[in-house]
C-alpha cells in the first residue's frame, strides 16, 4: 500500500468551491488505492482576518493567545474538507494539531516540532479513512496550543510524512512545479521534473517562493521525497529527493533572483585583525541580517569591506556604518539599494569547471557590470544594478540552455 | 475571596468594540478584588457563517466534524478577550473546552458535561489571572471535540460555577434582568430582583428567552446562585436562587406567553383504556413534540382529546391525526394554529388559593374566551385566540398588580 501525504495551502482551499475541488482530487486518489493523509492550511484571507481582529484587541498581543486565535483557521478547514470528503463517500476524519498529537516546544508563534504520535492516524488509515490534519499547529507539553509560524503547514506535512514513513509528500500549490526561473521574467522557463534538496534550498532561500526553507531542510534530514505540484491542473510536478534520479545530470538547474537586498561598502578601513567582525557586530546587534559579505585588499594597508542587507534595513544599516566608519578612521562609506542578486544554481556545478566563467561571459556580453560575486559549491551569486535584473536572468537562462531538457541539449551538441 | 463566573453571549461580544467593553467591565470587577472566570460564546454571526460554510461542503455533515467546525467560534473569542484583558494590565489566560478539561459524553452537537477538571483554573486564579473559557464545548474520552448545542455556553458557565464552588454565576445578556412579562407587550413590566429556579424554569420554557432551560436545571441541581444582568448597562439584574430571599413572597412573579403553538382536537373517540397513548404514539413516532394535553369526557361513551404542538409541526400532525381518526372511528378532527398560550407563574401560588379564579376573571372581564386550561403547582396556562395575546397578557399583568413591588402592594392594600 502506498501512503501519500498531501498538503494544500491557503489558495488551494480558499473557498468552498476550491475545497470541493480538492475533495474531488483526494477522493480520486483514494479510489486508486493510495492511503492518504491530508494537511491543510487556513483558507486564504482567514489568517489576515484574524490578525486584524487581534490588532484591534491588543496591538501587542501575547504569543500564547495569538496561537489560540490563529490555530482556528486550519481547524475550520479540516472540518469542511472532512465533510466534503464524506459527501463523496470517502470516509474521513479531521484532527487538530493537538489531537494528532503533534508535540512542539513552547516557542509560541514559531514552535518547533518535537514528536508526533502516529497512533490515531494509523488506526484511521487501517479503517480506510482519509486523515485530515490541521497544518501549522501543535501543542506543547502543558497542552498549550502552539503554531509553527507562517508556512508551517509545509513543515507539518513533511514531519507527518517522516513520522508515518510515507512514500511521498505532495505539496499542492498554485504553480505546477519548480521552474528553471520565474516564467514571468523568462517565458521559456521550463518546469524541472527532478531536483535535489540542496538545489531546492538554494532556490527557496534565493527568492523562488515555492516551498518554505524549513520544510525542505526537514525533508532532507528525514529523506522524505517531496513533490511540488498544482492543485488546479493535472501534472507530475517537480520531485525533490536527495539523490538526483536523472542519468544526465544537468550542469545548472535554475536561475534565482532577489530584489530585496541593498549593498553597503566601507572603504579604506585600516586592515587589522578582527576588523570584519568589528564592523559586522554593530549591524548584528541591531538585529539586521547580513547576506553576502566580501572583503578586498585595498591600497596602503587598508581594506574595502562590502555586505548586503534586506532593503528594509538599508537606512538603519547605513547610519550605523557611518558612525562606525568615523570611529575606525575609514575613508568613506557608500551604499546602493537599487541592486539585485542573481544566482545560478545546480548540483552539476560541483563536478564541472568553467560555470563561473560561462556566467560572467554571458553577463559581460550584455554589457552588465558585476558589482559583487559570491560562490558556494552549488551556486554562483552576482550582484548587479537593479535595472539589469530581467536582462541578466534571461542572459544566464539562455547561456545555460535551460529552456531545453538536458538530455536534448546533450544530443544536440 | 469572592469567586464569580461571568458569562457573555454572542451579542455581548459581537464586535471588537464590544469585546473591549466587556474587558473594561471584567478588569474593573477584578480590581474590586473578585476572582473571575469568564465564559464566552462565539461572536454573534460567527456560528451562522460557519453553518453556511458547512452546508456548502455537505448538506448532511457528520456531527463530529460540525463540532470541530463550530467550536472554533468560541476559540476566537477567548483569545481576543484574553488579549484585550492583557492590554488593560489584567493578566488573563484562555482555555478551550478541551484544555480545561471539560469532559462530555460523545453525543456530538448536543453533548452533556460529565466532569470538569478545575486544576488549571485554580492555579491561574491563585496567580491572579482572569481565566477565560470557551463556552459550548468540551471533549469526549477519546479526545474528540464536542459541543453542547445552542445555548450551551450558559450551561458551561453554570457547570464551571458548580465545579469551582463559585459564589455566583452571572449571565450577562442584552436585557438587564428577568421581567414580569415582555416589556414590548406591557410597558409597565417590572424587572424582578429575585426569583426561584422553579419560576425561572417555567418562564424559560414558556417563551421568555432569557436563559437556556438546561442551564437553569443545572443551577438548581447544584444550587448555583444565578444572576441575569445586562452587559451594556449597570444594574443588579435578577438573582435566581432556590430559596426566595424576599420577606413578602409575591403571589405571582410573571406572565409568560408563547405564540409558537398550534392546537389539535379529535372529537368523539370511543372512550377505551389506552386511547390517549394510542393517539399520541402516532404523533411521537414522527418526532413531533407535544406540549399541553387535555382529555374531556364527551357524550355517549366517547371522549374529546386535545393537545398542542409546535406551529411548524401543525400540518404534519393534522394529517397524522386525520388518518388516525378514521382508524379509530372518531367523529371529527379539527385544529387551530392561530392560538397563543399565556401562563401565570409564581411560587406564591402554592400557598394561595384563588389564583386561578382571579386569572380567569381577568380574562373574562376582557371578553376573552379560554380555549384550553392546564395547571401545575406554580403555573396556570391558558390557550386563547392569538388575536387576544397582548390583551390577555396586559389584563393578567394588571390583575396581579405586577407593575409594582409586592411590598408596596401590601402597604397600599
Amino acid at each position: 500500500m502506498t501512503l501519500i501525504v498531501h498538503k494544500y495551502g491557503g489558495t488551494s482551499i480558499g473557498s468552498i468551491e476550491r475545497i470541493n475541488a480538492v475533495a474531488d482530487k483526494i477522493a480520486k486518489a483514494k479510489q486508486c488505492g493510495d492511503d492518504i493523509v491530508v494537511v491543510v492550511s487556513a483558507m486564504s484571507g482567514e489568517t489576515n482576518r484574524l490578525l486584524a481582529l487581534a490588532k484591534d484587541a491588543n496591538p501587542n498581543p501575547s504569543p500564547r493567545e495569538m496561537d489560540v486565535l490563529l490555530s482556528t483557521g486550519e481547524q475550520v478547514t479540516i472540518a469542511l474538507l472532512a465533510m466534503a470528503l464524506a459527501k463523496r463517500r470517502c470516509p474521513a476524519r479531521s484532527y487538530t494539531g493537538g489531537q494528532v498529537h503533534i508535540l512542539t516546544d513552547s516557542t509560541h508563534t514559531k514552535a518547533r516540532i518535537v514528536a508526533i504520535d502516529d497512533k490515531n492516524i494509523h488506526q484511521d488509515l487501517k479503517q480506510g479513512r482519509v486523515v485530515v490534519v490541521a497544518g501549522f499547529q501543535g501543542v506543547d507539553e502543558s497542552g498549550n496550543i502552539t503554531t509553527l509560524g507562517r508556512g508551517g503547514s509545509d513543515t507539518t506535512a513533511v514531519a507527518l510524512a517522516a513520522a508515518l514513513h510515507a512514500d511521498e509528500c505532495q505539496i499542492y500549490t498554485d504553480v505546477d512545479g519548480v521552474y528553471t526561473t520565474d516564467p514571468r521574467v523568462v517565458p521559456e522557463a521550463r518546469r524541472l521534473d527532478f531536483m535535489t534538496y540542496e538545489e531546492m534550498l538554494e532556490m527557496a532561500s534565493l527568492g523562488a517562493k515555492v516551498l518554505q526553507i524549513r520544510s525542505v531542510e526537514f525533508a532532507s534530514k528525514y529523506q522524505v521525497p517531496l513533490r511540488v505540484l498544482s492543485s488546479f491542473e493535472h501534472g507530475q510536478g517537480t520531485l525533490i529527493t536527495a539523490e538526483d534520479e536523472r542519468v544526465e545530470k544537468p550542469l545548472i538547474s535554475g536561475i534565482a533572483f532577489n530584489r530585496d537586498e541593498a549593498k553597503l561598502t566601507i572603504l579604506g578601513v585600516p586592515d587589522l585583525p578582527g576588523i570584519a567582525s568589528n564592523i559586522l557586530a554593530v549591524v548584528a546587534e541591531s538585529n539586521i541580517e547580513v547576506d553576502m559579505i566580501i572583503q578586498n585588499v585595498g591600497q596602503d594597508a587598508t581594506t574595502d569591506f562590502t555586505f548586503t542587507v534586506h532593503r528594509n534595513d538599508y537606512d538603519k544599516a547605513l547610519a550605523l556604518l557611518q558612525k562606525k566608519a568615523s570611529e575606525l578612521g575609514a575613508r568613506e562609506v557608500n551604499g546602493d539599494n537599487k541592486i539585485v542578486k542573481v544566482s545560478v544554481i545546480g548540483v552539476g556545478m560541483k563536478s564541472h569547471a568553467g560555470v563561473a566563467a560561462m556566467a560572467f561571459k554571458a553577463l559581460s556580453d550584455e554589457g552588465i557590470n558585476i558589482r559583487m560575486i559570491s560562490t558556494s559549491e552549488i551556486k554562483i551569486s552576482v550582484v548587479v544594478d537593479e535595472k539589469y535584473c530581467e536582462l541578466a536572468v534571461r542572459a544566464l537562462h539562455s547561456a545555460f540552455n535551460l529552456e531545453v531538457e538536458v538530455q536534448e541539449a546533450v544530443r544536440e551538441s
